[in-house]
């Protein structure tokens, strides 16, 4: 029961702010390995990928047609034989008078210089005739037209994508150096949590005022959707113990590079924070950040290693603090440059206008009007952090990043979770 | 080799058209189950989704304070306990003169109706003294106020989203119907094409002119990121002989809802896709769409049941029927009205006009310029489909939904698979 003075948030921190005091404290990782490219999507790049070679190495047809000599168009030639992509028949070549089925993408035959499409030909048995002159090096892609060997294909600090991928395999980079996965643990802690197994019993508990656990899980889907070069090594719920969350983190903290707290971070007669830190002998980087919907987010690095972020127990607060501080942290952690999809999927034009006292999370409908995005915000009762349920009403959640009056027709980013009303594929 | 008349696309289908054709002839999945909502991310719901309580239950105080009479105030009264959220301990109850201390989202004890905030109390030692007059439902969610029994919450053919899981559970909604998943079967085909493994000898064979797949993978990684509703339930890879595509789709094909086929669609003497058509003696539903990159998509019907749809062996051109056919295939058959978020990620502004003369994709730089996404599109030899390697130079990929002019400053839909430059989270 409370009693004591409270000693709580009594100086909230700017979030451009917090996120320039952890990168001065915390390092990245800097262990590397080489993959497989085909294993590299999400991966954060540790080195430029250059082309290793000249691509295509050899000349490749850019038809379906026949490879031939240049001299010899227009004239009439014998075909000798067929080469697909991937397959020239061993010793084929194409002499003086003679001709080559080539596919789409084959390497030339030896001797040919340019390639007639077969629309432009006439077939007689085993010759074709050509009526006019074809140039050499028409219909071809020449040796190195895609990539000179040493060129930069994709930066240090880039995100691979499944994109990346396809194309550094289409010019043979088979392989890649990536730094090691950030290695995250998620708490939610909360005496009053519980995870849910059985429907029928969770909604029992939910009704008798317990809480079916969502926050960390929603951290979690976060993190694997949209920093996939970290990974969520372990995911626990805990109660509102300081004892018992420093035992967890004295024990496990060093098998990770961050952990995320959600919950428990609220006001209480004894900051809880303060006192974890306290128990764990724990440097306080700040306590509470300058906006709305997150307010208690706070970060700690243990003495054995780790940095510890504590987040909002409420869902979309939590979420909020994950968009606009652990999403930097983690690219700053895992040496990220430049990520692929980010959090903020969607730029979108506000349809009225919202009053932001501080920075925050707003809750909104989403639809395309004449091309555009449109953010319509849900009125402020449903925005209230208390009325989860709202969510089902919003689309997605848009986020006002200055505290001043946002007016109608001002850009903001968006989450998307919905696809927008109006949406055309 | 060739010889015969081609008998290629002979008629190019609208996408539109297309669509139409397959929603008329292939009927969405039925079968329902029922699952925890915790399970449902990503799948379609079966039936609206009603609250089947009021939630709350009872009165929740709003905030940190003391469960008092509102008759009792302002006035001295004893604190004869403690409620927390999910936690009233037994037989306590507000009776006058008394005060209950309560956390924010506890339930209210029995007797008390209104809350008085923590810090508009003076405490002194067992009493606290509040000073001035709190109104009967004061600081507090009356009952029903999130949700009232039999309110819809959301409608039949939404996907849940992760936010909806956690709106849903706010409210002790802890069980959905939903339709079960599409199956997807995935076949590439192409004698050139090889499953790499490892690095250095999947190096060597694309130097040689062999195709390390990567077309099917790309389709299965769109549908499980944008299609959470399907599920890729095989892969394979198979040569370019119609027996074997035969013998496959007739032995698999009952497995599965609906088979993708990649590459293989290409100009040939003899049409493969009629070929298999006949072959299988498959209802050919069109043949050719009216857009550049991925003109030879196709689809057919299989007296065995599944959809067979025939997409372009080539990475962006598959994508693109995957976003403008594919993904709307997918969403009849999943009984989808409203999806998460939707392939077209993003909508943004055409920094430079662009010709399209058919529907197209076309790889773009994306950055944000005062708070809007710009498009750039790569210049016009760093779009050909051959040049593949083009993808790490791009940012994303933007639609052309029609054939015409598109000048600068359009709107146009993008597949955003890179941050944008300039991007703040």
């Amino acid at each position: 029961m409370p009693g004591h003075v409270p000693r709580y948030l009594e100086k909230l921190t700017p979030v451009s702010e917090a996120i320039r005091i952890i990168k001065e404290s915390v390092k990245p990782v800097s262990e590397v390995e080489s993959i497989p490219v085909w294993s590299a999507i999400g991966r954060v790049l540790a080195k430029d990928v250059v082309a290793e070679h000249d691509f295509p190495p050899k000349p490749r047809s850019a038809y379906d047609g026949y490879a031939v000599r240049a001299s010899d168009t227009p004239g009439k030639l014998r075909v000798v034989g067929e080469a697909t992509i991937g397959r020239i028949e061993h010793g084929l070549r194409v002499d003086p008078g003679t001709a080559v089925y080539v596919s789409t993408g084959a390497y030339l035959p030896d001797g040919a210089d340019t390639v007639v499409p077969e629309e432009a030909v006439r077939r007689e048995g085993e010759y074709i005739v050509i009526d006019r002159e074809f140039k050499a090096g028409k219909n071809l892609d020449p040796i190195g037209s895609y990539v000179r060997k040493g060129q930069l294909l994709l930066p240090k600090g880039y995100v691979l994508s499944m994109f990346d991928v396809v194309a550094l395999l289409d010019v043979a980079v088979t392989e890649v150096e990536v730094y090691r996965k950030v290695r995250v643990g998620v708490i939610a802690t909360g005496t009053e949590l519980f995870e849910p197994s059985n429907p029928r019993e969770a909604e029992k508990r939910i009704l008798r005022g317990e809480v079916a656990e969502t926050t960390a899980k929603l951290i979690e889907y976060a993190i694997s959707r949209y920093a996939p070069w970290a990974s969520v090594v372990w995911r626990v719920m805990l109660p509102d113990d300081i004892d018992t969350i420093s035992w967890y983190l004295t024990r496990q903290g060093t098998s990770v590079d961050m952990i995320i707290l959600t919950g428990g971070t609220g006001p209480s007669n004894v900051d809880p924070f303060y006192q974890l830190a306290e128990a764990l002998e724990a440097k306080v980087l700040f306590r509470g950040l300058f906006v709305k919907g997150g307010r208690p987010t706070s970060a700690m690095i243990l003495n054995n290693g780790p940095l510890v972020i504590a987040l909002s127990g409420h869902p979309i607060s939590a979420f909020h603090g994950f968009v606009r501080l652990v999403y930097h942290v983690l690219k700053h952690i895992g040496n990220v440059k430049r990520s692929t999809e980010p959090p903020l999927t969607a730029l979108a034009k506000l349809a009225s206008p919202v009053k932001s006292k501080r920075p925050q999370p707003i809750k909104v409908k989403l639809r395309v009007v004449n091309g555009v995005l449109e953010a319509t915000p849900l009125p402020p009762e449903r925005q209230l952090s208390s009325v989860t349920v709202s969510n089902v009403e919003a689309d997605g959640i848009a986020i006002l990043r200055e505290a001043k009056v946002y007016e109608a027709g001002e850009w903001v980013p968006v989450h998307m979770f919905r696809e927008p009303e109006g949406y055309e594929g």
